[in-house]
């Protein structure tokens, strides 16, 4: 590992996804064999007194109050930014004019435009990017959309997809950047990882019908607040979808939902068989084949025949976390640095993903089927 | 027992449901304490020699193969259709005018126009009906209700609804009533529970916006046969709903749905809790309430504090089955003839979930949201 | 079925089981395709009230306050014999001298000894007997000793059994004949349900090596009393067994078991596969291979390919109920009366299980392995 | 961090666990706010080959091919042994001669006496030590223990305990130090994983009675040979355990376990209420409260209310993996060493747990309750 060739990452934001990403970049080089070496070189927070504290709990020697700063560093080779979604444009663009890899969290972009922007200044960069849709990197997904491309379950019929958590229950939880008015709400946060999910494994959308709901109308300015301020965005947004390659189903994203803290779940539902999934049990994948003798559906464990679940343990049933995929996705972004290629889910195909969610605002608003 | 009022049952139809109907209405004198005592008097069937066997083999001492004679035998009070959905009508309405109680299997009609028909025939008779929606008389369900209407979930905010199984899977599987241009397919077949279910315990439908596909486009035109005949109902419906409370959700009927036997399962989201439910495990109710410290899902095992489970075993967790599901359906009918009082499910109700099953058909030719 | 030879049902008892009892009598013709027809005859119970007003409800026209001239009716057949366990030998040996076939609960007897003169008694009447094992009866089950004999599960090499119930849990249950000094307590009521199991799916016992704890050391005499009196039987008995096929395990008979309300579970493992059940989840059976590409557990639902789950129902995935096990019983029963045969849970196979019961009672007073 | 007081560590064996040991010390500071930070030191392997090329992945400078070279170097301050369990004893006793901190892999030794002279050595030299049972780290391991001390559940009076995996299903499966003739088989390899967690929640031992068997009597000598040698270590072992406090159970390990990949499973049953757990899906935790509304099991989600969760993730329903189980060991470890404290699995909590593995063993061979 150490003579490696050093990548210098420079992370901008530090809070639960800022820490995620230090850690998978601090795993990720004992866990796979990978060309190149990672290197916590400088992290930018909000003030310099948080970036202080930040760095140094994370092992990064340098650190700024600036992103524009850790933009232009020379020891940055890929920048990580996990702030706030209204800030993932303005970073994004400085990364990418000084030539920098860039590793973005979902969603890209609060709207469409600004996806496309960020999306065109990439290609034109020709830079190498990807966004965070991390639920895709478990091995069971992978193992998943080779049986889908298998054609063992047949012709891909149906797909029942949901996201539904529980944080935003409470009518006192605070605003937040994730309901700001510009491409907040349940579709954009949480809807943009089912929806990511459904490209994935099943291609191209060609139409959506949705219907956005807003549950609790206003909400506290700021945590310990009285002060309301009405809410803009969507609590939960339920959509008939249909692909390109003929088979239709619902999505529903739902930051609303008592007692699911992370049910990201689908039914994929084949001529010849079926999968169902859901993240709240992330290690097990139910499959089913239209056996007359024993149709029910399977437990597939996740194990060492789900590459890269070997890479962190040779024996089977002993379960990845939440944030393994990250090292994952960690791993996927160094070796298509180190390979000069890219990766499935770079901001081409966040646009992708952005398009839907903007469709299913639209078909809301106007209460209309519309055509991806 | 012995004592009790007899009722004349007259039974036209000895599949699937007409045997389900003869053993829940010999079964439930010893489990219900009711006024009336069913006397099972007659049973048409299609031929007079069908008629003959079935009539036998369930106990019927007289039997015919002309289901009039059946409807006008003064010895025969309450007239139990479980023949395919086309002759729904004009067995019912031929009961009704021989001042008959009916007791109809669902779904009550083909066509909104017939179920309008007969729902009013049956006013105007004044006749005592039940449509046989028995996922309905669960009482795990009524419990459900029961939580819904107390407010303890808080506002109700979403319902995630489906009806899917797996028996039309197959593209060899030929037609059937099932399958018949005017009314069939899986959103009237087993769409019509999942609809009835949501409308048991949310209310009225506001509006609906649904997508109906035909996955096999041929199927044989009798079992054994290679002649192929278009299928020109839908395989898979999915749907957006709204409620006139104000909540939304999704529907899925699908009989192509492979892996399910019987995933009649909703959740219901409350702002202070949730009901999980699926028929696939029909005694346990997942509930939830937005307790900061238990936030996950409690298995309730149905048991005697389950109205009426305690008439079946006075024990807990020793199972209901389906076919008790029948027998607590034939109380409900017993008891509103013996009270001359009137069932939850009758023909007026029919004619609702018809015309949600008609409104989404519509949404699905015009891709248009088509309000209730 | 009006046809069919008509036999005689005297019934004694009309609590829990003997409502049980007289609904699957009632219901079994229209069932199963039965060559002779049960016709309740004569209902016992401990006073002349108790029986008038139970026979009454559950259509016996002739009732008694006294079981022996049941036993001697001329018009009973059959003797089924549902009143606390220690009156099964007296009304059983009655009923053996009358001539009549007997179907006992279990258990058979509170006692060894007893249990072996009942069996001899009924040899010597050359008798028809069956003993109520009713979980046996699942098809599931059968479905379970079909894999378990045709060797797919390669040589069993361990059965992880349990019968656990939560109705003892409360120290303020008073005694009932279930903690009669002889005989009673959680193994001889649930544990015996569980052995009956064990043996049915692996055959013969070797050894047990057991250990039996009273929870509770006092109850009240009597449902509503103060007064209380020591318990002298076990509410929990965990044991090591081992079979003569060679295998071994572990049984645990539990009534005190919080949280759970019918956990009669257990799980066979072979050298080339598993099947895992509880009686919580009736209608699925979980198995599995070793196939190294898809270990996990398949949920197998039940269905008309497991008979005699057909008569119930023509479709899969509806559900068996408990009621229906006993149903299932009395179908076996009535076909053996029919064709002079005998029943798999005969008196004899209830001589088996007391005699495990006893050994385990025998291995926790002597801390010692005792040998069947 | 980067000022925080380094503390050198020398890893010996980098297989399944030593690449889970390393993976773990790196990325332990980064979750958890430490007063010391472990530098990796030296890597020691069976060969210098294997050293080095170990040592080049896991992030190691310096390597060797003898283990003792790394007990005495200067700047290792804790000796983590990952090495088969019969070199556990010589490693672990010239570390402590050394005078450093152990951090051994259980079991810690193959017999008693080996466990004992461990021990000693280590409370003679007044070494921190800690043995590898990471499956006590859950925090919902920790919650449970909580609950159990709490004296919500009432009086525990029932530990159902189990660890079965299939990993030695297969008799061409060939032998391994897991089956060396001292100290190896199921109950040393992973039964001692399911006594410490029995010990963790219930405390000491009373009495055992111990069933151990062999399933497959030869295995191979080596990978890929024919030739066989005797296998003398259990592959099942089955015990009835009873408790200090009077809880009694049963416990079996079990690495011949079909369809078993990870099942350390447990119920524990109190007077009041019970939990209920499985390692197959380690972030759900059932508990249940006789309370006579809601009898059934919650299911609770692991989140940041169950320390340290938290440090891994802010959101609940993330999902810990099996080698974040590991980090909270390492954790665990590095705040012992600063604060000069001890660890609840120490050396001497080890020998506990091998006394009853070694009693197990005993009551097998003499077929006797075994008082411990
Ligand atoms: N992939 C996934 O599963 C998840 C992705 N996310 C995404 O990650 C992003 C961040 O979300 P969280 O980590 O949950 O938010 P957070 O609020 O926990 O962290 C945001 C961080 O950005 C910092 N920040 C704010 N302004 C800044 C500025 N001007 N310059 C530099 N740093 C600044 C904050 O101080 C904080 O450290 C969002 O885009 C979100 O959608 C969040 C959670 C899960
Ligand atoms: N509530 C529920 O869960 C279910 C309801 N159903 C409903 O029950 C009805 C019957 O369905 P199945 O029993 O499954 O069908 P089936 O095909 O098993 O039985 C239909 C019966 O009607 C008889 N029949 C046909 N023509 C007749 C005639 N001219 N006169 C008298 N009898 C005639 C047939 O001979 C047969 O006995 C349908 O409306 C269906 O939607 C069916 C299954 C489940
Ligand atoms: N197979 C199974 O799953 C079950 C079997 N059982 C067994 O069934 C038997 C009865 O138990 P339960 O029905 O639960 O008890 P129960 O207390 O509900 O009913 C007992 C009945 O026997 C009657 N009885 C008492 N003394 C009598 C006398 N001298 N003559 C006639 N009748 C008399 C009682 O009045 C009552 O009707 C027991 O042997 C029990 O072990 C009970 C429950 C489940
Ligand atoms: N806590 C847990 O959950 C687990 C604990 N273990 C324990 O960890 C230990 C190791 O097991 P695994 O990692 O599975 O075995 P392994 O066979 O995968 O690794 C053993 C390592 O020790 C090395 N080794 C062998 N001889 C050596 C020598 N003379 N000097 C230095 N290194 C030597 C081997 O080359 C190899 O790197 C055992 O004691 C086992 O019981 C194993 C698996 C899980």
């Amino acid at each position: 590992m150490s003579e490696q060739q050093p990548v210098g990452i420079g992370l901008v934001g530090s809070g639960f996804m800022g820490r995620c990403h230090a850690n998978a970049f601090r795993s990720v080089s004992g866990l796979f064999d990978l060309p190149v070496t990672p290197v916590p070189v400088m992290l930018a927070d909000a003030t310099y007194e948080l970036a202080e504290q930040s760095a140094h709990q994370l092992g990064y020697k340098r650190f700024t109050g600036d992103w524009t700063e850790l933009c232009h560093d020379p020891d940055v080779d890929i920048v990580a930014v996990t702030a706030p979604n209204a800030l993932h444009e303005p970073i994004v663009m400085e990364a990418l004019q000084a030539g920098k890899a860039v590793y973005c969290e979902k969603p890209l972009s609060t709207t469409l435009e600004s996806a496309r922007r960020m999306a065109k200044a990439a290609r034109d960069a020709n830079a190498l990017t990807l966004v965070g849709f991390n639920f895709l990197r478990n091995p069971l997904i992978a193992f998943a959309k080779q049986m889908v491309e298998s054609g063992e379950l047949g012709e891909i019929v149906n797909f029942r997809g949901r996201h539904a958590e529980n944080y935003m229950c409470d009518p006192s939880t605070p605003h937040s950047f994730r309901t700001a008015i510009d491409g907040g709400g349940a579709l954009a946060d949480i809807g943009s990882h089912i929806i990511s999910m459904a490209r994935y494994l099943l291609g191209d959308f060609a139409a959506v019908s949705a219907q956005c709901k807003t549950i609790h109308k206003d909400r506290p300015v700021a945590p310990g607040t009285s002060e309301l301020k009405p809410v803009e965005v969507d609590d939960i947004t339920n959509a008939v979808i249909s692909f390109k390659s003929g088979a239709s189903g619902t999505i529903e994203a739902n930051w609303a939902a008592s007692g699911r803290t992370m049910d990201l779940s689908f039914e994929i539902t084949g001529t010849k068989g079926a999968i169902s999934f859901s993240q709240e049990r992330m290690n097990e994948l139910l499959v089913t084949s239209n056996d007359p003798k024993r149709s029910g559906f399977t437990k597939i464990e996740s194990g060492p025949q789900h590459y890269p679940y070997g890479n962190f343990c040779p024996a089977p049933g002993h379960h990845l976390g939440f944030n393994d995929l990250k090292v994952i996705e960690v791993a996927e972004l160094l070796q298509a640095y180190a390979h000069n290629s890219f990766c499935q889910t770079d901001f081409d195909e966040a646009v992708e993903v952005q398009r839907i969610v903007d469709a299913m605002q639209q078909s809301s608003r106007e209460q209309a089927v519309i055509a991806i």
